[in-house]
């Protein structure tokens, strides 16, 4: 069977990232070459507006508007967190019908992918044609099967960079500082502060990710030994960490319709945690809290260009796998070099394979007490991430005290 | 009187920022060059470290890692929040005299112009031949009689793109979102947000100085306003708002030496604003706030190359100034041009003249409502920025839906 031609309708879903928009238009720039998508429909908010047939005509966007729209950070189209009923799907059908939409391209994470998946399943059930393409994207890096997600280069080289920063902020001025970083379930993120300790005494000193339980306890001797040792303490946290019983620690209760609580946009975990350090180890230390916050998907000031480059490449390539035979899937990275040799290649995988479940931070990544993230997770990270700033100390040639 | 041969100490004090390492770095430099100092010692945490005598040699230090200082965020020497005593004085007296100290250099704010104002004070007082000068440095950029501050054009520059970035972030998943910035007395870091509106709907929607009395009312108000006309906020809050009978909003109770309440390092403020607008506007509402926090100061992932550049004028030039003839002071800036034609040269003005006494963010540029920025400090501070991102949106050419 050979392609089908007909229209194109591209929706983005989820939490944004820095380089979402760069997938965006990687998809447009790749119709605008195809003989047979003759229409590319953009869905505004995500599965919403295609229920709604709220579409504009993207390949009417003239190149300096996709030019500014592929630096931009977050979803062009608008997001939409929801998760499709069957009702939902009956009357995407319907939509898909009524604009001979043949080809299905949705940009985001595995709720996503579930999203694309089940729209898909019917549509094979009503023996319509369609070829549903899911495009990666997290910062959270929890998908599965791909090397790792459009999204979280830009994430990582942020937290780093941040760390870096406090690094030295905390040199000069010293005491101790939580930082709270995104990350629901796995630990990537948090895991990217490991980009700044280049000396050994370099932040950060303790990191958690929710792939480990926290106990408040260990904690407090963790943080109480790191400051007898270095007279500071930098502290990363994951949002989501959670005690051995899966209680989130420092938590609000909102929940979005995925069920999940809201954990970012609010201080309140590292406050928590602050109060705890200066009440269990003394009132008078300096301790402060930084919630990174929505700056660490959003901020357009440091993305990464291996990071966007690849972003655009999976939209590209999700257009290629769409014309090249009668397929479906998700787009994912494989590594094929490391290190200086850096380099990756795209491929498809069966939808299913990444709807619902999520990775976690591979244990090999954490270290054995728990508090720290291994020097190995370098070489997953760095390549990701782009050029990190050649920062430095005085050497200190420490002048001899005079009689 | 010509310039006196001897040796020169330098610290510096105050919160950290991306730049005052420049400062430094454009000290030792210019040092380098001159015939007449002898030796640059570097006090390290500041007083404390004259003090203590706790000195580095700094022109022993090599290009390398004078070049990676240059571009490390915070203060490489170490810094302080200390108000000195007359004991202390005595005892600074001590030690420059018997390390024959004959120019001292400190980097920092108001607080530190005021240490290095009573220094010096106490030198002339005992016929002591000593040159003191002051190299201003601060995000808040709040002090007096300079055109501004190295170091605020960063933090300007950081403030600007998080709030660009937060747009598109709310664009596309809509909500109420509160951004608490540094700025405790003035808010010349807060009007910065104001870079981000390039469009007449684009954020911050509402942005709020210490410079006017907050009314919980008013905010809500304001709020409802915006909600109503955008389906979304995005509102610019100073860490420093307090209400009509000057009570700071949301704020925890420590105090640093200078008697200043922390505000910074912690989600208080933004949180209390959140849980305020849900409980009165509507709990269903999505609101978020983050709270930027140290990030401001000490990110390395996007310096202003302008301040930068000041930066290390600023630190030259008082050496320069030292050398030229019997004189004290604080370096200044003054703007020459504007616009395409900013520049700036740099004065002396005497140390009490930036002692103690902070400067506010002038009534011209907040907007009648008290809730707004006028467009006209953009000429302002988009000079000191750098080059800020061409980002933008689609076209969006809307589909008519088909029958």
């Amino acid at each position: 069977m050979g392609s089908i031609r007909g229209n194109a309708v591209i929706g983005q879903s989820g939490g944004p990232t820095c380089v979402i928009n760069q997938s965006l238009v990687g998809v447009i720039e790749e119709a605008h070459k195809s003989p047979i998508i003759e229409n590319l429909y953009g869905a505004l908010h995500g599965v919403n507006g295609i229920m709604n047939e709220n579409f504009i005509e993207l390949l009417k966007e003239n190149q300096a508007s996709l030019d500014r729209v592929a630096i931009t950070p977050s979803a062009a189209l608008g997001s939409v967190r929801k998760k499709v009923t069957p009702d939902d799907c009956a009357k995407i059908f319907e939509v898909f019908k009524k604009y001979d939409i043949r080809y299905f391209f949705y940009i985001g994470g595995n709720d996503s992918a579930e999203t694309a998946n089940i729209v898909n399943e019917l549509a094979k059930s009503a023996n319509y044609e369609l070829r549903t393409f899911h495009i990666p994207k997290t910062i959270d890096n929890d998908l599965l099967v791909t090397d790792h997600c459009p999204g979280y280069g830009s994430a990582a080289r942020f937290v780093g960079l941040a760390f870096m920063g406090d690094n030295y902020d905390n040199l000069s001025l010293k005491g101790i500082k939580i930082n709270v970083v995104m990350g629901r379930h796995a630990g990537y993120l948090t895991a990217a502060s490991r980009i700044a300790r280049q000396d050994p005494d370099d932040a950060p000193h303790l990191i958690y990710v929710p792939e480990r339980a926290f106990s408040e306890e260990k904690f407090l001797s963790d943080v109480q030994n790191v400051y007898d040792k270095h007279g500071r303490a930098i502290i990363a946290v994951a949002e989501g960490i959670a005690d051995a019983n899966h209680n989130p620690i420092g938590a609000t209760n909102e929940v979005d319709s995925h069920g999940n609580v809201q954990l970012s946009g609010t201080g309140a975990l590292g406050d928590y945690l602050s109060a705890l350090v200066k009440k269990n180890l003394g009132s008078k230390l300096r301790v402060r809290a930084d919630t990174f916050g929505y700056l660490q998907r959003s901020f357009p000031g440091c993305i990464s260009e291996v990071d966007a480059r690849e972003a655009r490449q999976v939209g590209r390539d999700a257009v290629r796998f769409a014309l090249a035979e009668d397929q479906d899937g998700s787009v994912i990275m494989k590594r094929t070099g490391n290190g200086a040799n850096y380099a990756i290649e795209t491929a498809l995988t069966p939808l299913k394979n990444l709807a619902k479940n999520t990775k976690s931070l591979e244990d090999e990544y954490i270290g054995e007490n728990a508090n720290d993230i291994n020097e190995s997770f370098l070489d997953y990270v760095l390549p990701l991430v782009g050029e990190i700033p050649n920062l430095g100390k005085l050497q200190k040639y420490h002048l001899r005290k005079q009689q």
